[in-house]
């Protein structure tokens, strides 16, 4: 990871903001720009040197982990020590600060300790728009991931059956997650069965699987700190017209959506791609949520590929396509991958096939 | 759960505070107060009604969720939308805000729909001090939860061996929970052997484990929505004189810690009486962080049992005890029950030996 290059282009761009320095607290940031992945870090960019401010827990953790700033062990909260430290800074007057991260305590944690001349600025993805293009080797990282998360799916299937609890199918991820090293699961898993498969955020639960109906498996895990995302929906039971047609127009959709991926390409046609396939199909009125996101170091970066969305596509974005239909009552049908924007289209990470597996 | 009951305190706590209204964004304490667990929420609890806004994901889980709240689906940002509800609300005029979880940004957001006569208040743990003394339902999950989590010592004993990884330690435990039925686990599973068990925070790594040293692991389960948390420390081949008197130091500091619980106690007092059993054993320099912190829907709650904390422990607090003695290049011992504090004394909730275990 070239933390020396991220850090060079971060003052380009606090250059550009007209800000004299950052204070960095949102921990996936952190990690970015210096490789420290404790729980209770500030960090402040400003030259002639970086300083990443943490707490006794943290000593050896830091001293091994952090590339570039120096580390300051600090008794108190990391937050006022920084301030302590800048306000003493005569070169410090516009200060960054990250107002999708800062509470408003921290904010004024942070601002008691400044003098009045100092001026703290609300920005917003700054450091987010440098993660967004990823480096080669963070695209080896999250194909890693993509690939223990994918190899998962085999053994979730496997123990699929009537009556068993969608935790127990959860648990049978969890576990070969965990067997492949990975970290964690980068979120909640999602196995919904079912009813249950018309809820978009339907986390595993103690609900047995019916008979017959769909079960949505959402799932990822965290490997060398990069992040997976995979959706998978089979059939328990044998399919009817309805739930079929609705599979294929689901996955017609997922299709039409990676198609649509290129570099310049906008982030709204993406999603209108996907979009018009469910519309055609008389379903779109049940694609309750917008067609992806990035996926990075965080389970939910920019882009975000939603509706109306003009942000534009560039080589080496990682993101989801992952069109869902929810029925209420009924229920639903996801497919997700992960995709490489190339100047060419997608790469698709996820080799998962995404026939319709009936159990 | 009496979520009437709670609002009502909430109501009250209001009016104390000279507020009309309060935006509750902090997940755990939408749960808390109105029994809904989406990620995206926003709660505004104001008389005559209170609303509840969320998106379309989640219309079916809040309506078999919400308990008291009227729900808003709300199309763009529940925060927005909450702002210009309010706005347009002549009876709001001091409005609080949860200073520690609303962001810079969302206060902005928020802020930017409300008329200039309104007021935000900016508050700090107001719905955190009602959480604080569980009720009696509360208080059997927490129980069951507990129980749940000490159950899944022996599996993750029954796999510690030199060579294994601290991840396939950490996989048994979770796969064991989540048999058992877990929502998932209350935070990063840590395993820590050999020299890595004196990092105080040893999430479970690809490391293998030594021939010879300490094993610290820290875990937990969610349960029917609350937390468990405990610590055991093994020990992996025969441990020397200096290490058994390490184990047997902390093992006395932590019932020390239990000992000194009682209603009406302040917190710091605990803390002394587990620190002053290490510093006559001289290792109260190697004890780097506080001695416990309450447990409930969160992992972390107030009350934190620190160093010179004044706030007074009540009857129906769920807390950790967990001192721990922390050698550069050595190791590390951490020994951790939670226990409910009564008029008489702790309740220890975890049931597990804390004799040393050799492996």
């Amino acid at each position: 990871m070239n933390y020396a290059l991220r850090q060079r282009k971060l003052m380009g761009v606090l250059s550009e903001e007209r800000c004299d320095a950052m204070v960095v607290t949102h921990p996936a940031n952190i990690a970015y720009l210096c490789g420290f992945t404790g729980s209770a870090g500030v960090l402040v960019a400003q030259l002639p040197r970086w300083i990443l401010y943490t707490d006794g827990r943290y000593t050896e953790q830091a001293r091994q982990q952090v590339k570039g700033p120096r580390v300051s062990i600090v008794k108190g909260a990391p937050l006022a020590a920084a301030g302590l430290s800048l306000g003493k800074s005569a070169a410090a007057v516009r200060i960054a600060i990250e107002a999708d991260h800062l509470t408003v305590a921290g904010r004024a944690a942070l601002g008691g300790q400044l003098p009045k001349r100092v001026r703290l600025r609300a920005t917003s993805g700054l450091v987010e728009s440098l993660r967004m293009i990823k480096e080669p080797e963070e695209i080896e990282r999250i194909r890693a991931a993509v690939l223990a998360g994918s190899a998962l799916l085999d053994r979730a299937i496997a123990v699929i059956r009537p009556g068993a609890s969608e935790i127990s199918v959860a648990a049978e991820l969890e576990y070969a997650a965990r067997q492949a090293g990975a970290d964690g699961m980068s979120f909640d898993t999602i196995v919904a069965a079912g009813a249950r498969s018309a809820l978009p955020h339907g986390r595993a639960s103690q609900e047995p699987i019916p008979g017959n109906g769909f079960v949505v498996m959402d799932f990822g895990v965290i490997l060398g700190g990069y992040c997976s995302d995979m959706t998978r929906t089979v059939h328990v039971g044998p399919p009817g017209a309805e739930m079929c047609a609705v599979y294929d127009a689901v996955l017609e959709a997922q299709l039409a959506g990676l198609d649509a991926i290129c570099a310049g390409v906008e982030v709204g046609k993406v999603d209108q791609a996907a979009r018009q396939v469910l519309r055609r199909a008389g379903l779109a009125r049940f694609f309750t949520h917008s067609t992806g996101h990035g996926v990075g170091l965080e389970i939910h970066e920019p882009p975000r590929l939603a509706r109306g969305g003009a942000d534009i596509l560039q080589a080496g974005m990682v993101v989801t396509v992952e069109p869902g239909v929810y029925i209420p009552g009924k229920g639903g049908v996801r497919i997700e991958d992960m995709a490489v924007v190339g100047e060419q289209g997608a790469e698709i990470l996820t080799p998962s096939s995404k026939n319709l597996i009936t159990v």
